[in-house]
């Protein structure tokens, strides 16, 4: 296409992500975000930015709660902050309430969960590893097995139920895959490895608050994920943890802190695990991060899941149209069909400077080796003039020398 | 003594009282804690009320470093603060820099440095418990073991050196007791430990900020503690790990997350652990947490730690000499020497009863069970009268029916 004709296409298209925008039954949530209009912001699957009523809040829990009460805030809401909030983001993940606690990191709550998913099957000792896993998974999978004594097999996503054999204990699978953002069928590889007598832990870190996750009907055994990407928690906010009620009597992890005691304040001598969920949890609740993410939950109430998805789906949608129109050639490695998260991720040479240039122009992205650039679509606050502003930057990269 | 006598004896308390905290030369750092002056807090060996400097950083890090760089925050401070906020506590804890750092709760960090020390000397399989050890070290202890197929042997601290056997990989030893406020020697028993070919752990919990610790001069092996109570972080703030220089490339910790990666952001597909006291790391840091805790600890700046100690002996000793003097007999958990930490601790019958009037009328210490009442003496903000109103109020406690 020659640049003139380019240049028209670049304005039907200016004028469409003007009326998606404006259609957008979602757009009034974005005022909720502290959040410069001037910059696309399509990084909200690495980071989220903070929604308003988190500074504010922090302040009142440190005033109000912290200076003011003491330590008598522990039995006022503190101590039960981790499973209160969880229940907030059960809603979140289709799971009923006493199955989710926010705490720790995911890496940490990684590792309780390989460790009781090996002791749910105790005479098993295999761990499938998502083949393309965000590392942090393989590196406490690889920890786990050599302290159980287990292997770890990395396996292509869709090939696990077929490989999932009698020595298989569990499988570990990223939700949406971190890199492509390819969205793995959950109930169905869920079934596959139960009928092969595995469980099934699932990683929700980019998939949690994007797309529809729906642990209890998948039947979903074990899972995890973080809350500072789609769920706006802050950078590093606690992670979360979901045992499903059927597993919570025999759920047996070793970060056995008191946190996690029937009766932590009896002191007594040796761990007994508490009631349901609470036996996920491990030491002293981090307040002030959980308070925060408390308050960055609420941009979420009201909000209809499903028009969540249509939007993640519609924002790639037209972040597809604007490369084919703009970028044609482009190599997507995101499926262009609805298996795929809330991300668009593309081919580039040289993507460290290529983004640090973007960053610099106001597009916010992220880059991920080898040679991959990052678009997260986070439908509470990514515009369509956003993508369209994205491509529109990476169209004048490419003619700058790609 | 009678009821006028000891009103007279009162009267002098109160004047000495009055002389000892205008005398304090520590009086004016209580200025910069956000504390009600109307309560006598006697708590802060539990939760550390919060500096001045604690919400306004929040805010601006919420403002400027979360909203207005997102994630170019990572780079920019974020993902080193861990070691750079361990770098503040090393001071307070005798150690030289690259030996500390901040991160996840004290149960999670005893879990890495348990597991690290039986993997640093793995010819041995018995690790030694602190007899009247914080339970949560006697949980993760126990689940070491059972995981990494060691024995646990509770032992009376003093006893340790002399219990540490051929098999004894490590000892675990709280610095100071979290029930009866006794200081252990740190120096002796990690010589008498490393004679016998053991690993002294110490849990800085309790001591940390109040006690002067010299990690480094007692060559102590490895060490963990919280930021939540005399450092003043905050409710459930992170932990601190400490891994001496020596033991560093030998450093093997089973919460082998990303954080801890040489590299993190290669995504390299195994793990390869980073140079020094980073891979005591796990998984994503807690940046609002360990932001705040950074801004709670300038409080800690230009402050004499010898002086900190002088004035906990000091409030102690006055703690003391008011109960010898309005409460004669009372049972003192807490030796009267100075081996002792920055808490008086006393029995008392029906300790949550009498615990819940003295904070009904403004004195805040805590309860343990069996029957022990806690006042914590914490320097930077503890008043010499607020030692005197919490004997007083014992004293009206007694003389209405104990």
């Amino acid at each position: 296409m020659e640049q003139s004709a380019r240049a028209a296409v670049g304005g039907e298209l200016t004028e469409l992500a003007r009326e998606l925008d404006e259609r957008d039954p979602l757009s009034g949530v974005r005022a909720e975000f502290e959040l410069d209009p001037e910059i696309a912001y399509l990084d909200g699957n690495s980071l989220g930015p903070p929604p308003r009523t988190v500074a504010p809040r922090m302040a009142e829990v440190v005033r109000e709660q912290w200076a003011g009460r003491l330590i008598r805030s522990w039995p006022e809401g503190w101590w039960d902050a981790p499973v209160r909030v969880g229940g907030r983001i059960a809603r979140l993940v289709g799971a009923a309430q006493g199955q989710v606690v926010a705490c720790d990191s995911t890496s940490v709550n990684l590792f309780k969960v390989m460790v009781a998913a090996l002791r749910l099957n105790p005479e098993r000792n295999e761990i499938l590893l998502d083949g393309n896993t965000f590392p942090t998974d393989g590196y406490i999978a690889d920890s786990v097995a050599r302290m159980m004594g287990a292997t770890v097999r990395r396996v292509p996503v869709p090939e696990m139920g077929a490989a999932a054999g009698p020595r298989t204990a569990a499988a570990l699978i990223n939700h949406v895959d971190y890199l492509s953002g390819r969205l793995h069928d959950m109930p169905g590889l869920t079934a596959e490895l139960r009928a092969a007598g595995a469980l099934g832990v699932w990683d929700l870190c980019h998939s949690v608050g994007a797309v529809p996750v729906e642990l209890d009907e998948s039947e979903v055994d074990l899972a995890v994920g973080c809350t500072y990407k789609f769920l706006n928690g802050g950078p590093g906010s606690p992670a979360f943890v979901y045992v499903a009620r059927r597993w919570q009597d025999r759920f047996d992890q070793p970060l056995s802190g008191w946190g996690g005691h029937r009766d932590p304040f009896a002191m007594a001598p040796s761990y007994t695990a508490g009631e349901g969920i609470d036996r996920a949890r491990s030491g002293t609740p981090d307040i002030l991060s959980l308070l925060a993410l408390d308050a960055a939950l609420d941009v979420w109430d009201g909000v209809e899941l499903s028009s969540v998805r249509a939007k993640g789906l519609a924002l790639g949608d037209f972040f597809l149209r604007c490369l084919d129109e703009l970028l044609p050639g482009t190599e997507v490695l995101t499926p262009r069909d609805s298996a795929r998260g809330h991300q668009i991720s593309i081919a580039w040479p040289d993507a460290e400077t290529a983004m640090t240039t973007l960053i610099r122009r106001g597009v916010i992205g992220d880059f991920r080796p080898p040679g991959v650039l990052r678009f997260g679509l986070a439908p509470l606050h990514t515009r369509y003039s956003d993508v369209l502003r994205a491509v529109c930057a990476l169209q004048e990269l490419a003619g700058n020398g790609r």
